[in-house]
């Protein structure tokens, strides 16, 4: 068992040095290296993908990645940012499946935007395909405008494209986590719009005859911004391209209002992983002691899931994380009147004394 | 003063009426004729935007719009279907500056899910490009994958691009709209992704420095639908392109619980208009005589102020609408326990009582 711990900027050194711990305390014998990734890997190497990380991770089974970006790197040319790490490591390891739950633990209803009775109990799974879409589509650039009324100006294109292959994938993954789940799924597109959008609805409607006890809905992007608003617990499974993923995936995080607490997981075809916060790298609190390291935690349970198959030792690590929560241990993120301030490692150590 | 005006499928012939109602209570000559569009387009002429409809849009001063769509049209091919006319009417019109401003009044902070101290004084303007991007550009459809591991297979092909004009000329009428606000713009981009991203990013920097007496800071779309949720009232001018605006701008609606409330503006560069409700067609309450007419009315307002300067006149309906809500009459989707439920007609009624 192969785990590349790639911590990269920010604070993703303190909450993955609290991860590593937790998954040392299971009593497994996992296999770890460390490299640097993103502005820690230019820093070091000249680029934020080097290739010793790349294969550090290639030769792993799963990767523990903490988070990238600092202010630092900002004037960086493109293709040296830190967040082209992330970029590189999914196309290169084949990371198309994107799971991120969006949960809210009933002890911190009161963190989120949102009232009480619109959020406590949120369940829902966001699931973003992640090699495909405008992401990587080609071509792409700035070239001169070569019709319209603005023929002969420079613009700025990308090209959106999804491959038959490419949505079947997805879609089995999204119908197969609702079956472990309530059983439906919401399929995300702008098909009134867009020819990849009517693409990707057929077919995932062609898959769905695959999966007769889930059911199937769909919805324009612009209506499921609004849905996620307005009632999000009427959600059990949400599927999507890149694209919409990315932003809806993020909002639905954030109407928890305790982003600090979610997981998320990256998968190829093998179940091989990336699983990382769902949160970014917050340079302006890093090297503080105060980074909520719950979500790399909870990241580390999913990797044991997954790609290990280690349900039991990830269940531990779910219920030693709802155990200090009923503690009233909060980072100071989550944190509120009547509760425990605690700092990163405190939080690491109340984890594995709960475990 | 020419007037087309369209009220489409579903609760559009109702809330219409409303706006005709007041429009004709203020005094002054407006010439209004009245076409088919969308669904009732297609059932009366065989398309969505019938010739004669395109043309009195050509030939009004303003277009005044319902709402289009309806079940009953949800197995057309695409061309034909409802939401064809507005894509068309856009493009033929050239209104390419789509202003959603996100309000909320005191009097309806609870019908937010979010908290009130979270959303009550909600007042943010999202401006929208209308005629560019993935909506429009080509090419676009079904082919053949030409490489890559799903070569050979169908893909379905999308081309989002912005040419530097286009840009230019949406920057401004942000930039100009904030001067007359708070004085700060929030430009919505992926520039950490997307070449048109970086592209759209370095142009409104650029015609930033025409206007030095207004913020401007740029923010990626998945932070942006974050912020949304978490801090919305931070935001003063949102601008962003045709696609991340078609989510953010529902979002946005969303926020305020009371999208029957909310008015929109397409504009071309001659400050003719097409106003229309921020909300969709509602079939299932049509012909009830239940939905809201005050985002028409007030979009009528906007007509007023934007396509015909008759300023004190358009404060005449705000005020109005104002006024009717202080009064505690509400249609049944802002009606809460204490106020006066009343219908459309009603609604309508008050207002021009109140003029
Ligand atoms: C950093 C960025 C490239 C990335 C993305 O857009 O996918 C991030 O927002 C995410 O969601 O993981
Ligand atoms: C109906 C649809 C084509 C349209 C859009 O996507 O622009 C609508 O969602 C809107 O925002 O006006």
């Amino acid at each position: 068992m192969k785990i590349a711990i790639l911590p990269g900027d920010g604070i993703g050194p303190e909450i993955t040095a609290q991860a590593v711990k937790v998954l040392n305390a299971l009593g497994e014998r996992f296999e770890m290296d460390t490299a640097e990734v993103g502005g820690a890997g230019y820093a070091a190497h000249g680029h934020p993908l080097p290739d010793s990380t790349l294969k550090l991770a290639k030769d792993a089974d799963a990767v523990l990645f903490g988070a990238v970006g600092d202010y630092k790197y900002d004037g960086l040319e493109r293709a040296l940012r830190p967040e082209q790490a992330i970029l590189g490591l999914r196309r290169e390891l084949g990371l198309f499946a994107n799971l991120r739950p969006a949960i809210l633990y009933p002890e911190l209803a009161g963190a989120s935007t949102l009232k009480p009775e619109v959020v406590s109990g949120l369940d829902i799974l966001i699931i973003r395909e992640l090699t495909g879409d405008i992401y990587f589509g080609k071509p792409r650039g700035v070239r001169e405008c070569p019709d319209g009324p603005f023929k002969g100006q420079r613009e700025g294109f990308d090209t959106m494209r999804y491959a038959e292959g490419e949505i079947r994938r997805i879609a089995h993954v999204a119908f197969q986590a609702a079956l472990k789940r309530d059983k439906r799924v919401t399929s995300v597109d702008k098909a009134n719009v867009l020819e990849t959008g009517q693409f990707w609805r057929d077919i995932v409607t062609d898959v769905h005859k695959e999966y007769a006890g889930v059911e199937l809905d769909h919805m324009y992007v612009d209506n499921a911004a609004m849905q996620l608003v307005r009632a999000p617990k009427k959600f059990d499974v949400l599927v999507t391209g890149n694209m919409f993923g990315d932003i809806l995936s993020d909002a639905a995080a954030m109407l928890t209002g305790s982003i600090g607490m979610l997981p998320s997981a990256s998968l190829d075809a093998n179940n091989k992983g990336l699983y990382e916060p769902s949160h970014g790298s917050a340079p302006d609190i890093a090297g503080q002691g105060v980074a909520n390291p719950l979500a790399t935690i909870l990241s580390a349970a999913m990797m044991l899931r997954f790609t290990f198959g280690l349900t039991e030792q990830a269940d531990r690590i779910d219920n030693a994380v709802k155990r200090v929560l009923a503690q009233g241990l909060r980072t100071p993120d989550i944190h509120e009147a009547g509760s425990t301030r605690v700092g990163t490692e405190e939080m690491g150590n109340a984890v594995v004394a709960a475990l």
